[in-house]
């Protein structure tokens, strides 16, 4: 019957195209290390429980630390008609240390196993990613620091609003992807549960210690049911969503840097090193990189309707259909790893244009809601005074000049409220430094933002 | 220039159809009661502040409580014109009480005003739909309870694996709800922050206390930086993505309830008033429930992709495309909403055809496992016991019999380790008592299950 | 018994709140014009065919025209107990001329009715979105002949590339249209035919001509087989898909509409009566359509992965769940039908600012190519030539000149294949006339191109 | 400077880190032989144009075609710093030739020649999916002739509906399969169209023959604008998207098979060959194959939203966003091929459980509609009928009978017009054979139909 777990009850061998068709090795062997850490936890396990001899754990314990040094030396052959990790890595066993190497499956089944296999990597890769996000965080907090004196117009409907601080600016993406973090986190305590001791689907009939290997395995607590145990990927489809969200909120970031970095814009410089030039058009010089993540959002909002589709409308509890899972996985790690990294990198080689934005700032009568203000200060409603700033706009823009260029008997044709002190509204930097409240864009408060980002990234 | 907040600088008047497209009061009336109670404290926190008197703080008050009954009452109309709910409040009020009606926008603008509005009514969704959740997890206790007595194949692949308790297979739903409801509880974290004071988008100039705000309108906090405030949608994504898992997870029962309904099962009887007829075939009864839940889930996944999309790439802060934020959610709240309590009232009539489980427990080797385990008892090791027992399967088959009509004579033809005590392994209430693991579905441990569950429910 | 087409098998009444739940009369009542439409062809062949009286088949033609023209009013009632728009009508006939009108239901069912009906609603709504399209595609034609003179930068990851007609780069719109048209029409042959006759799923027992109710109702033929008759909704997921590649074309235009907006790019004011301001900043005018349009996409998309998901996995034949087709069908129907409309209006009012395009299309060495191809006819390889002209720009650069402003001298110490006449490869014209070849951007390939389309659109 | 095509212009080397980001030679190696084919034609026209000599033609051809044969059998090395499939092979050109090779993209940039290469991917992956939904269209119509007297219960809501013919449940599936054929057969009008001559963005300077070409490549026409033929990817989204839909037509009859192999329902049995076991339970058999592709659906799912999601709002022309289109295309390519393969074998190897089948085709009222229309003969109507059967089948139910074991007596309780020659209406034979209407189950119609299939199969 060869290399597969099963087979007593059949009568022909299965095809080729079956056996490359319904492996999982091309992808599982992946989890090569969350399986052999797995099984030395069970081996401990079954050592303490006197199901097999402490000599018999020790001897499966060594061979086992064997096979996964060679497996991550490359010393190890993956065949389609081993089906998956778990039996490569079984028979492999036996191979070392004869019929004492089936022992490890005692009381477990391929469907707790590869529950396990998949949250210990679910568990690894959520850590190392909240560790990518953090360090991402940081640039942002050196870029905004970096550049904090500069201004930058605020947007609404990609239109020139108010005047900003950069740093302000850059920090909204502080805030994202500390949301993402928490997400990450939260999510570990559904993730870090064990599912062994479930079997097949109804539980093991041997004297299994569950809680031990839950602390040997350092999780947090044990599944409940051991039906939902086997069926459960939950903890996969949040962690696809989480990342979804995640690389939301860098296209937006990608974006803004694409547009800033257009001709016409013109508000930074993306360093040469991450950007590539056109085969036919020597002065190109374009933004692949934010393209490119911005391009892969696409590609894990795809990983995570995959995985709903898959699991919608399952009845309890496994069917093969759940083997789909892990591709849309690991393509999603992948994708997060590789943009946070590559894109922390490039967040510190981006130089900002300081005449251009200065320009931008004060081009396009971003100041005409402190006008309004100024007018409601000098007791107009709001309302009314959004009238009449709308009327000296017009007039503005037909004169050609921005509002601080208007002269006082200019202003005061359109209300007697308006005074010489009016031109303390009417420049941004004053504009900025009234925003004085806790989130606003004042400069103080931005400083506070910025030494309290960096205590939250200490934790 | 009529019914716009905005306008001055413009030349002429906006098309009906224009307006009809940009119009978002078809579907934010439906926020009216948020957005009345957001400016209520908004309100009181101006006039605590000192930017309105008392007095004008009462006379708001009163307008805007006057102002929720019409709309309550249905004695209020909406026009395409007005844009949308804010406006329609506003201009109600300030027909009311004249131009003192303009001061609750004071420090304020639509942008930080629909985030706090939408940030309410998730709030408020959310705790509904957790006690939905509650509900809907308390009848399959009692349905649980009420057959406690009962087994059913468990199944691997849909096909019969190993007995169970009914009560085992149903807890295993208990389980997925309980991850829904955890979800719900921590999302909150993230929606319960206060973005007023944001402003447009650099925050306002405002002496605005925004604690004050937060506790009156028992939130958690405020938001860190009003940049994101005014852009950030993830609350609402994430409330749409937790609603996918839920109802993927009602999908799966659905679907096995929709299998057991069928002649070929006959597990089940819905109770006729949850299923229909057809109006062609008078023999018919549809599990029309079930399916429908099980086909809206296709309406959430829908929502979440549409969402998901509309944000990919926007620039910051506040863009038009964001309006497309409230349709998937309340859609989303609608179908979670009115699946949960049907899907509730229908558990409650289920009736369990104890014959047909009996029979199906009985039938299909579901005690092959235990045969196997039997024979490990007996010394052999696991792999070699699952090839015997694969033969011994091969010639019941043939000989049309179950395992436990096979006489020992014809069981010791293939292990002489098979002894008259064989039998105590192959019967499915022996079956499911061996399985007596925390997690696993011995009656015990079922029980303990029902106890933790009901006292969770308390919480 | 009530309102219920069926339930002689039933013992007790369906809850309410069962009814509202499984209910389609609140979006399905849309169909009614294709019931009745429906309804009436299949009674002139009961009449054609004998299994009526002719008279009879007056009565009830007579009948279902009052009742359509009572609904068009507003004149008729609806109702959840009433379940679908087929059971309103034929109990409204049943109440105008008795018994009589069962018979409209002789021989189908709604299983076979409510396919036919969502067939001619999805011809009904191609028909009128293909002529939306063709008027769009008109805007698109009018908008570039207007501006025929004009040069805008072509650009590739959004910095500019190369010089184009303004006129070829609204015209690549065109093609992308020109392909949804298509695919609109090609699909409408999978639509077209008629499903009655299938009855429930196995076909009908009575002597219908189906041949003639297909002619009657102008469609193209009948299915083949009853079992894919009645649980077929390829249709309409492909109505679908197709909108959403039309959505995706037109976010597309958006955003692109979106940024030439800006004050960084202005390019492009776009009419006050398809923008609006904002609360709060009076200086703002916001591209409202096109930022709704965008965001609409996903609305669309949504809609796509709704029924794709639900469709998934239903087995024969038809299946409640199927009952969620038309509310995504409706809106994507409305969605696309409301977009197209007014984004042709918008784009009549585009006014193009002459002055910055050209200035655009000036600055950004958008003549490197040329230059490049210059340096070719005079000898050298292309590859060569692209790395010397990268060295001339950035040359340029540094000098703060475009490459028209180096002079000979300075452009000499590059190559000495450098001459005179190299001027005439350096302005934007030339450039664009140089790119003769169809499907270029030349002048003369623009103006066939727009004839053919203006020829196009006649068919 | 090294191995890019473009560089000139930077004075840094990239990153191996962003080479290795920015690369898409990975996966478009794939295309080597589309990249080689399209060369070749092209190096023809330059050729026949004159642009090249024709013994420089013929010395690039016979390069290319040793390039081929080295990648072919494996003699060639990948490497990230040459970015792309276009690139290594020009590279690998220069090499054997020298300068020459760099000719082949004289007036070609990379982007109009990925498109090139994209197409003809597409296309040919389009003929050889069509020709595998060929035969597997042969599969299921052998799979009905053989099996062409058997019956089984059409089900619709999972309920025993009304008896058919085995041929016509299977040949429902043929339909679906055909429109899919057509879908992709209409595509490729979309697709065979050739996009060089369109360069970077603008099209070429130099005198190329695009008609010659897309004869050469036996493309079916030339794309009509520039800038939208090196932007447009909408074939791959149309490819992927009628792939979505024959995956949701293919999960339809997993679904099927999956049910039918349950010990409940018995109808088949799946090969042992296209089954797998349980590690842990030796009696189980699988149909892990029906399993796989129900769940690969999901995938061929999300890569649909990926591109759509992608291409989003970018603007014209090329962004680097459009690299992510291959790999879902890739994957949809293999997950199509491989399941229509491997089904299309399974299909041959299924074993219809006569016994079981026909026990349900006579239990469950099957034939209640058959006894409404024998009512209606007699004279009443429809509805009333239907009533009655309802009220009979009740009583039926009580006394544990099928209708046809209903004495005369019992039967006329119910309606006088009830006579002895109701029993000829009772069984499903003479049900099957009453539904001779084109499209029905009658068994004429069936073999007209699997006739007529056979016909359609020869195109």
């Amino acid at each position: 019957m060869g290399d597969k777990l099963w087979g007593g009850r059949f009568k022909s061998d299965t095809d080729k195209i079956v056996d490359n068709f319904n492996a999982s090795i091309h992808f599982d062997k992946r989890l090569f290390k969350e399986d052999i850490v797995g099984s030395m936890a069970y081996c401990k396990m079954l050592g303490k429980q006197g199901i097999i001899s402490k000599d018999e754990a020790a001897t499966i314990l060594n061979a086992l630390k064997e096979i996964y040094g060679e497996i991550e030396r490359g010393d190890f052959s993956f065949e389609d008609s081993k089906e998956d990790i778990h039996t490569h890595i079984e028979k492999a066993l036996i191979e070392k240390i004869g019929s004492l190497g089936e022992t490890i499956y005692t009381g477990r089944s391929r469907n707790d196993t590869i529950a396990l296999d998949t949250r210990l990597y679910v568990k690894n890769s959520t850590i190392k990613i909240v560790n990518l996000i953090k360090k991402f965080q940081l640039s942002l907090i050196e870029l905004a620091e970096k550049n904090q004196e500069l201004t930058i117009p605020g947007y609404t409907h990609l239109q020139r609003a108010q005047p900003v601080l950069l740093a302000h600016h850059l920090m909204a993406y502080y805030e994202m992807l500390k949301r993402d973090r928490d997400r990450y986190s939260q999510a570990l305590s559904r993730t870090n549960v064990l599912p062994l001791g479930s079997a097949a689907l109804a539980g093991t009939t041997l004297n299994i210690d569950r809680e031990f290997l839950s602390r040997e395995l350092k999780l947090e607590g044990i599944t409940a049911n051991s039906m939902d145990a086997v069926s459960d990927r939950d903890f996969i489809v949040e962690f696809i969503f989480i990342s979804a969200l995640l690389m939301m909120h860098l296209s937006r970031l990608c974006e803004e840097l694409i547009i800033w970095s257009t001709q016409e814009f013109e508000f930074i410089e993306i360093s040469d090193s991450f950007a590539t030039g056109s085969s036919i058009m020597p002065q190109k010089k374009n933004p692949d990189i934010p393209e490119l993540i911005r391009g892969k959002t696409g590609r894990v909002y795809g990983n995570l309707i995959s995985l709903l589709t898959t699991m919608k409308s399952l009845p309890l509890t496994y069917n093969k259909d759940m083997q789909e899972d892990k591709e849309p996985l690991f393509d999603t790690v992948d994708t997060v790893e590789r943009s946070l990294t590559i894109f922390s990198m490039l967040l510190k080689e981006i130089d900002f244009k300081k005449d251009s934005l200065k320009k931008a700032t004060e081009k396009g009568y971003l100041v005409a809601t402190d006008l309004a203000d100024y007018l409601v200060k000098k007791g107009t409603t709001f309302r009314k005074a959004h009238h009449l700033v709308g009327d000296i706009i017009l007039t503005a823009k037909k004169k050609k000049k921005e509002l601080h260029q208007l002269d006082l008997s200019e202003l005061m044709r359109f209300s007697t409220l308006i005074e010489d002190d009016v031109y303390g509204w009417l420049d941004p930097v004053s504009s900025i430094k009234r925003r004085n409240i806790s989130g606003g864009t004042g400069p103080e408060m931005v400083k506070k933002a910025l030494t309290r980002a960096r205590e939250e990234l200490k934790s």
